[in-house]
């Protein structure tokens, strides 16, 4: 297993109970020995539930189902193995999600388009859901409101540390809370949900306005990451609401006012979850954070932003502590998106390198270099074209992500 | 300097002269030390050009000039330089470029409009035009018409090998020369001309002809090659036609039946000079070709391979010499085209690993390993869909690469 991230936060942490909400790890054995690889979630009668799915072409069998079942609006229960991904599993691979998601059903005493699963791990390779199967209702019996860490370490492959986030807020007045979980580590790319991430609150929200909350906050999180430019069969981002918190009145509209701050609170935990996936990229030495402005729009911005994150060159000049800006030019110059080459800046950690389309007259070589042996780096750049802006999260492209994945089968 | 490629040719192709073309390399000190970094070209008279250029939005300022200068369809000289890309380089560039070319229209005694420059190096940094200027009468004093190696030695950069192709084929019974030059070895990515190349036949070809075949021949060959999915800013393929060859009948269309052996033999030629590129891929230690079949159409096909050949998972297990063919079927899934997840078939080395959507039933792990140990890797992949097939052509992802990228300043 690799060494802990040198970005690792100081500990997983302290999350409160979400009414509704009682979760179980545990070891299943699908591929791992010595450690959890299962985690069985069970969720009050009455959660609602909205999902964001990869949108690979081969997307695993457990996508196709949470796709179908997120239309039903009702979640009950979660089943998530790390270790194999169920992808690229065939008939067999769709049969089996059939039968994990019977016997969870069974245990929970729901309805099997109330039951959600979710895989990590090894693409190809069959899954052995008859252990998973056998391992359901155990769980069940060891329910509790309190295994969020044990949930997230469970579903950990080549993460180094297990990722949470949590944020009270209030909806007319009434305290909910709102907790996430979250995995990935390779294979991250903003396409849609780019890993596996679980969030619960005891707010009660219908589905019709969880989902376009969940998008648009989606976007500017998990969407706006990057590790390796890969996306997942497998990536998955789901939002329960059991309503089992206090209570508040029937909300309506994903865009209530009255919701501006669970809607700024559910975009904190999934930014701090999406960072902290970042922060465990594959042989990650460096924390990255890309602030595109004065783009055509947002999402030209976040487009030029992702070309800059998703660079090879720009990852590796970075890993060498080398303030190469050129290659942010040709990153930025790749993207497709309208610039103006005589009105590009850049800034590195402040300091401006480039501007009006050539280097800065009072630049000089080394002045961004003490910013850039730093572990937190921050790239600025503006393509004078309009008010588009975003922010993009990446890491940078080290020998450890090689040691990683030229020999990986988690 | 890196070491050798391990996929280095053997030795640098014998080059035949090529009639109109006189060429000459030496050393004007913009950059590098103690080796030569400029070449000059002269072209007969009556020589007609096409070219293909980078697609990228932060164009350099030689390309700005190529795009412009090629509409005029007629040839004198070609000035390149290494060491600097003279890139965002902003109007201090483009005069740089104006006056380079003043120059070597003086020399040869040519039209601004006939002279191409070409320029690779790092980003961003002021050229000093003044050096190359300055070095332009004396090379044009040395011009011979064998200097083939020595001038595609001049134009590398992280190149360790020079690059060079040659054919003869006949028009009309006639038999005509195509030589070509190229480098590149990192920031390679297909966005039309993907590198510095050019192209030199005694042929009598127009403008109206050259570009078209040009044009295509570069889909399959500089498009169809990826190191590290980066576009420079610089990328430049011209073709030039000096029509001092033996005499045949004028040719008016690109597609006409009498240019089936030209075409070929140009086609051969780029796609020699691509694979060399790839074999030369910064920290290369395999090479690999992807061919694509099955797919909706040719540019499916080669949009797949290339996301496959771009994704950094796939590279990595090559480098590994790990069969991992569940990143394949991941890479296939990002690419957004259309495939048939059940009838998706992919074979390493010939050994059939995946069919019908799911593991080959025959396949044991460690049959394709053997192959994976090898430095020349073949990976086929059928997705089900349709007759469009493609090859492209890429390397591992390894070491060396970071080792490269992460403190470069060539």
């Amino acid at each position: 297993m690799a060494p802990l991230s040198p970005l690792a936060p100081a500990a997983f942490p302290a999350m409160p109970d979400v009414a509704g909400v009682r979760l179980a790890a545990g070891a299943c054995g699908v591929r791992y020995r010595g450690r959890d690889d299962l985690v069985l979630v069970e969720l009050a009668p009455g959660t609602a539930v909205a999902g964001v799915f990869t949108r690979s072409r081969t997307a695993a069998a457990p996508v196709l189902w949470c796709r179908e079942a997120v239309l039903g609006g009702r979640a009950r229960a979660v089943v998530v193995n790390s270790g194999n991904a169920n992808a690229f599993t065939g008939a067999f691979g769709d049969a089996g999600v059939r039968r994990s998601v019977g016997e969870a059903a069974r245990v929970v005493g729901a309805e099997p388009n109330e039951v959600f699963v979710a895989s990590t791990g090894v693409i190809g390779e069959p899954l052995a859901d008859e252990k998973i199967i056998g391992a359901l209702s155990g769980l069940h019996a060891r329910l509790s409101a309190d295994a969020w860490e044990a949930a997230a370490r469970a579903i950990m492959t080549t993460d180094t540390f297990p990722k949470g986030s949590t944020r009270r807020t209030t909806i007319d007045g009434e305290t909910v809370t709102i907790n996430g979980i979250a995995k990935g580590s390779g294979m991250i790319a903003p396409n849609m949900a780019t890993m596996l991430a679980f969030l619960f609150t005891d707010a009660a929200l219908p589905a019709a306005v969880l989902q376009p909350m969940l998008g648009r906050a989606a976007d500017r999180s998990f969407n706006s990451i990057t590790v390796d430019g890969d996306t997942s069969t497998n990536d998955t981002v789901l939002l329960f609401a059991t309503g089992k918190g206090p209570r508040h009145n029937p909300v309506g509209r994903a865009g209530a006012a009255r919701l501006g701050g669970f809607r700024a609170a559910l975009g904190e935990v999934m930014v701090d979850l999406a960072q902290q996936i970042v922060r465990d990229g594959e042989g990650a030495g460096k924390f990255v954070t890309i602030a595109v402005s004065g783009a055509a729009s947002a999402r030209a911005a976040r487009r030029i932003g992702l070309a800059i994150a998703n660079s090879p060159l720009v990852k590796t000049a970075i890993a060498g502590a080398d303030a190469n800006w050129g290659r942010i030019v040709m990153a930025v110059g790749k993207a497709g998106e309208r610039v103006e080459r005589d009105r590009l800046s850049i800034r590195i950690g402040g300091v401006p390198v480039a501007e009006g389309g050539r280097r800065h007259p009072d630049y000089r070589e080394g002045q961004a270099a003490g910013h850039m042996k730093g572990r937190d780096i921050v790239i600025e750049v503006d393509v004078g074209v309009g008010r588009g802006r975003a922010a993009v999260w990446t890491c940078d492209l080290t020998h450890g992500y090689i040691d990683i994945n030229a020999d990986y089968r988690s």
